[in-house]
């Protein structure tokens, strides 16, 4: 039975039948048959922490054959083939993801071109020499780049930004180094940001620009995976870059004004991490709807025990909650408006609705919550990292509060 | 700035802007004129707790002010002169009157004719002679009703009620009594529930008849007032019942299925008890984003201690959250569904969201939070008890979880 | 059987069995006989909001019974004839007065002398021409006094101090006020901290004295009853001098210094506050613990399911915490330590843990939780209350982050 | 400075303080030397989630080292060359480890002869003939032991156990099956239980015995290794008992009556699991203190937040909680107190503290908190899992309402 009043527009709603078979088949379906890869850590990863060669392929098979099914390119310009849908239907096709992958299926986070990593509207501030070059692999799915915008005490406060572009001659000299950044042990471009103009970098005022290099470019190097969790292996790295030579046509929209770059996917990145975090944990909570029925103690289902099954209430009443603030938000973008406060809430309350629906749902299994066979630990530490990345709680309480204490009230 | 994605129609936003004014006027300007009465509880209330004659007299002016203007009988049936709006409709109006009013213009909840107390679907189910003797009053807001369900031990599981109706010729002899009987020391009319087929009644099937007895019946008495948080008066009344007559034009719906009609205002009680928590933590909310701002401690203002402000940013995402609950199950409602469950989580959020809201405002203040002088202690008595009322959360949470489990997992 | 390892001494076991004698025969007696006035606020308080002149007389009974069992001056130096106990004694005290009396029997807090109501260390720093006058009175329990401290805009931050003190021949002329005054509608003297050395005061370096004042001077008036929580009446007061002239006798402790005298009950006070708050929240938690076994909803005591004992369960798990911190920072104290950090924690942890639990119990109660004739909003009030009072919990967070960073890590 | 009144005896000081120096030295320096096996999981396990054979060989070398310092066999018996130490003391070793080994140096947690898998008053148990072979290598460290309790569905309600040893001759053979047997894939030895008398068992009353059995038994197999939080190794396994054979010297305590023997390591066990996790958080904690200190956002660092600086606030005041109460409730058991209700809070609140004060240092430490180079994540899994096992909170809970509820209501 509906529990949201709100309807997806046939559009929205056709993709996201089609997309959920693509899921079925080409996501579920090739994460199965390469279970053995997938699901060993020791085979997933090579010794220095990247993923393997193997499962670097079955990865870009997903995205190619999502880019083939007409999903890949969903958030990018129709002028470059994409699908150029807004907020809602990304919020839609994620969490649909999401909650059919759960934990278990992380193959299906590639399913899509996430907009730092694949096809999205920051193409359109590339330069027409570079697009020539990339559009076709980036399009493809063959292909996918990173952000590379975080630095050692510069995450939310990015004019801390110590990576320098020096002029040489008609282009720059790169050299500095980047950490966090996520998908660039797979990537074949980087987006970097650096200071292109230090005093204005100073003020506050403009000063940093962006350039789209090639990993294979001389200079470039991959220094250590950032492993977290526990993991041996990871897709975030720390960079270094030795005296790159960077082309006039790799500068990636105004000189001094890249930052404005890094801006185009917030919207579009907190959309999908409230979509993610919701789908993930509306998956672990239906899975312990199933198991608190069947399993016993003392001699009844522990369904009937309200210290188990008032917190999945709890739970579900929040992630409805999330839920229906999420779809809010990105209908209000869709229409145009900056709903900065909005979507500060909407992220904020939703990855720490998931995170603690999931920890419920741990809780609830008891010990075989945490074993690696149910995959709960990995959505939760999905959930639980999205609390901190792409603008933390704080950060986005900071924003909310800021925008509520000049004078806009509206809740 | 708009925070809601979802539109009132214009029919519901010409009622809101209306009643808006109605109540800047006749509800706000009559409790001002009035403030020496109704802010002082020892006129405000005789001796024995219930309203002074001044009090009643000036709440009955409001009913009848309200009824004039067209708003009294909003939930009414058309065919007795009510707007007949629906949920969301209610919805909208409870909150704007609750956002204006907050803790201290309480007047302002009389200016709709709430479901157990005034014109309401509930006049369908009385008889044609009753309907002739009473509707005329009840209509134009001079007279006023209430609902006698609850007894000792019988709230949330009404198949323990005690008071019985017994055969007395065509009509019955009615004996037992009540508690908890909100607006009864001020009504005109009580609809009791009794035991008509004590059989039934223990098999939990039926067996229980409603009546509509005039305050004024002979063997009918108001035994006492029940005080809560504190208060030397109050609107819930303990009431008693000796050997009254009732003929059998008072008897209300089908014998013996009288529960029914106890249900008739559940869904319009909880999206009230929802609105009015939202709107009353709101007006909270705002006061406290004024505060901060001129309010300095340590040389700056207490604004910009995150110790402060974040609690503020809490509650402004959970209220967020509760608004869209709301307007999202008022719409299921409106259009037929059953929506249990959504309506549950959204009157088991709202008004605990609002309790923590408008505890963070009193907290907020510091001492002067408590004061009398800012009315938010008043608010903070509403919120907390809707926790209990009408469902305490508990109740609730057992009906989320008892849908959930039996496959209903859409959220 | 024993939850607590420590044990009191023997004096301190003899004094809290013999105190409890004394209250349920003095106080709990003496509320009883006179519950017509007490349980009555139209005859429990004046018009203006001050104790009627019957309840001021119990009120005075109390103190004096208490004084002539010899427990009311508790706190009070030997020299002047008090039993100088510590803060273990003064934590055993009053958690079994609060115990015992609840939010019902509020006479019992009246059963010791306050640090700021009665006899005390205050009194060392008085004059001897001024203790000639006053130490029978106060000791007796005849006469009471309090502590004007408190001004506008100057809660935590006592260096917003308004009131002043200008040199007039060999003595003073006092001009300015106080708010939040408590005891000063009872009290016979008021201490009053008003600005001597205005620059010092400034630069937070001293410049503020304390002056003991008869209620009865020429220029002093009491000009409103600071009533909160809604109650029609309270014991706390908005204070005005108008160019009283104080007498060189009247000073207390140093010239300039006086900041000092404000601090010797802080202490004490925060060990009240602990103790009252623990005390009234088991208080309420036993009644809690029996209700849930006799009320029955859907054929079973409460008591069976989870969603109403395990809120219990933990309530009691918050309680036994914070008796542990109080019986251990007392004895601390006792040992001449600071401990500033750990009676942050404690009183910080108590007070909410406190509130937290009487709002459990009145969960669980279900309606009958918030009638006047539970008591349990009046302990309520006092818990909630004492999460502002004396060292508002965001204050006490602030103490112990500062000492943390400042590298005592201890806990 | 320090925050706690209760000062630990001469004896558990020395202790302590030779205990920090032996980890300092054996535990800390050994790890270091071994840091690219240790923290390297590739090397740390085998592929088929064992500690690798030069890990396992590690672990052994600290066990024995810790034997040799006179530490290991802390609270073995006196008689078989234990130190026999109470409660108390285990506390304060296990509070110590944690604290300096955190998330880090995992190899401490071997530093101890824990109850389950070294020497303990489970030897008290064992025929003389049994003991006599095991006794040397069980207190020498070269050897552990390993408890197979846990079946699938039999956790807490231990009734459940189906692994049968059915009389042979004058002894019995053994089959089933255990999971969760934590160091079974180190240990020697397993101490199995197993159903002896089924109609007594099924009655709740005992038919359940203990026997101790080689790993090297013919028909004893461990099946797989349970990997819990991701990890591609782990400590506890699946066995299966194939037709064992068991000799009437392999009975451990009286026959039908073993499960009394799973009750001796009951209070040991939640007083480690408080231990540790308290010990843990600190370990975190103080991190943290350091941490804000230097990061810097916005141009202050981050302890000037108190978005930031509050929780951990929060967290300190937790944990003094938690302290207090495990040096309270290892008082009560070493003055031989049954204080089942005070352990079960003190595991509870112990555990909960410590996750959630972890938590929050994760998130103050944003990005690198979850990265694997700070171990805030391993100290987490410990902290969180310690909320399922030895007693998850939902059974603690209702073990405390069940004390309370027949009338202990101390606290």
């Amino acid at each position: 039975m509906t529990a949201v009043a709100y309807e997806y527009s046939d559009e929205v709603k056709g993709m996201r039948e089609g997309l959920a078979s693509f899921v079925r088949q080409e996501v579920i379906g090739r994460h199965e048959k390469y279970a053995h890869i997938l699901e060993n850590d020791r085979k997933c990863f090579a010794e220095d922490g990247r993923y393997s060669p193997e499962a670097a392929a079955i990865i870009r098979e997903v995205r190619m054959a999502s880019a083939k099914a007409g999903y890949y390119a969903m958030c990018a310009p129709a002028e470059f083939g994409g699908l150029e849908m807004g907020n809602v239907a990304h919020f839609a096709a994620w969490e649909r993801i999401a909650r059919m992958c759960g934990g278990k299926y992380w193959l299906g986070y590639f399913a899509i071109g996430h907009w730092a990593m694949g096809p999205s509207p920051v193409l359109r501030k590339v330069t027409q020499l570079a697009r020539d070059e990339m559009l076709p692999g980036i399009m493809s799915g063959e292909k996918s780049m990173c952000f590379g915008l975080s630095e050692p005490g510069a995450g939310s406060d990015a004019t801390m930004i110590k990576t320098r572009a020096t002029p040489d001659g008609d282009g720059w000299r790169l050299n500095g180094g980047k950490i966090w950044t996520t998908n660039s042990p797979l990537a074949d471009y980087v987006i970097v940001f650096a200071v292109t103009d230090p005093e204005r970098a100073k003020m506050r005022k403009g000063g940093i620009s962006a350039f789209l290099i090639p990993v294979t470019a001389s200079g470039f190097s991959l220094q250590q995976i950032v492993r977290i969790w526990g993991s041996i292996g990871g897709n975030e790295a720390v960079l270094h870059f030795d005296d790159i030579r960077i082309e006039p046509h790799q500068l990636v929209g105004e000189l001094h004004n890249g930052f404005s770059i890094a801006m185009l996917g917030v919207n579009l990145g907190r959309i999908y991490n409230s979509a993610r975090s919701i789908g993930m944990a509306r998956w672990a909570l239906e899975q312990a709807l199933d198991y608190v029925k069947i399993r016993e103690t003392f001699g009844k289902p522990i369904a009937e025990y309200q210290g188990v099954s008032f917190p999945l209430a709890e739970a579900a009443m929040q992630l409805h909650a999330a839920h229906l603030m999420s779809l809010n938000v990105a209908q209000l973008l869709d229409r145009g408006l900056p709903a900065r406060k909005e979507l500060s809430m909407t992220k904020c309350f939703s990855v720490q609705a998931a995170a603690k629906a999931i920890d419920t749902v741990i809780q609830v299994h008891g010990a075989i919550g945490v074993t690696n066979e149910m995959y709960f630990t990995e959505a939760y530490f999905g959930a639980r990292t999205a609390n901190i990345a792409d603008g933390s709680n704080e950060i986005l309480k900071r924003t909310i509060v800021k925008q509520m204490l000049e004078g806009d009230t509206e809740i």
